[in-house]
């Protein structure tokens, strides 16, 4: 292995190993001790990476908005659906994604980093604009109103599923949030030909490695 | 003034300044030093109604599943929709209702003192079965889980719009998310008659003090 790919290796070890117990129990309460423990690296490592706790907060943060795995699709609005499905399905398994959400709805975290929302508001509203201009979206809609609100009640069900007794799928959650809001946004037409389920998120997950190998290929050809 | 009145009122004095607190840092950073500072009250009192800070916690938890000021409507989903507008204008200005929010979306606080979601969850599907028996709602509705979205979707309108830059009127956005919902919910002859508006928000808070005065003659004629 080359040098400098060993140290994205290591890096990305420490990286998920902070965002695994950010994810468990909070940024605040981490130590460095409990991220060195987890990652098995040694202190010089950590520091070379990420000279204070806070890069590390910043560096999973960093992560929080991708659009990875979602391929193009003949309806702009199903591809809104596929961001949405992938990332409800990847979250309870990815902590840098889980643990960018914990940092965002926690108080003290969020005044000191802010949050990947305006981010994903603004990521939605292009996809969304780009949907009406073809036809897809109700002419009424309001494009950042509707972004704002979908980036929320994500956030929501993904919060409160994780509190509640019992077992809930998020993908399924999901879906369910996906399939009441749609009504008011696609127009109908489009509605009928949109696929929102839980097994659409399973599909592209495992759809996930191929469209990797797709990409890497293709930036290496350019 | 009796003294079974002047200790329910002390009672709340510091409750609601233990809601104060743990809402603008969180339960665990709070201290029984800045209750007591802030409620200025002896530390006597304190421990006669609150033996502990747990107690506290438990006392704002218990607060937080209210339709207060919510009169009877003619369509069963108009008082639903006045459950979530009229809780949306209180909230901001309420701190025992959005302590007891943010402590549920704290894992540590959560973990220790549970959550109002089940409890929400249960009145919002008791009033979705009332008013799917009368007509109002689609047919194809499940009940539990719409209740489940809505209590969802709601939570994740107030966290998000509490951490996005600029300003967002809570009233507003709810009933923003409501427009988008009930489309999915609501049989189209009712979806017409319904009023959700920001401004519908503001008349149910502006009538809760005739709303509180009626009942209190309601109780004391009983």
């Amino acid at each position: 292995m080359a040098q400098q790919e060993r140290a994205i290796r290591t890096r990305r070890i420490i990286l998920e190993a902070a965002a695994a117990i950010f994810d468990e129990q909070g940024y605040e309460a981490t130590t460095i001790a409990e991220i060195l423990a987890r990652a098995d690296v040694t202190k010089g490592a950590l520091y070379f990476h990420f000279p204070s706790k806070g890069d590390l907060a910043r560096g999973v943060l960093d992560g929080a908005v991708t659009t990875d795995g979602v391929r193009p699709q003949a309806l702009k609005l199903q591809e809104l659906i596929d961001v949405f499905l992938l990332i409800a399905y990847r979250l309870p398994r990815e902590p840098m994604l889980s643990a960018a959400l914990r940092m965002a709805i926690d108080l003290q975290s969020r005044r000191r980093f802010g949050t990947a929302w305006p981010d994903w508001i603004e990521l939605l509203t292009g996809i969304l604009r780009e949907a009406k201009s073809r036809g897809e979206v109700l002419p009424h809609v309001d494009e950042p109103a509707v972004a704002r609100t979908l980036v929320s009640t994500w956030t929501g069900v993904r919060v409160v599923t994780e509190g509640l007794p019992g077992e809930h799928d998020l993908p399924a959650e999901i879906a369910l949030l996906l399939q009441l809001l749609l009504p008011a946004i696609a127009a109908p037409t489009v509605l009928t030909r949109l696929e929102v389920s839980a097994s659409r998120a399973a599909f592209l997950y495992e759809d996930m490695p191929a469209w990797r190998a797709e990409t890497a290929e293709a930036e290496a050809t350019v």
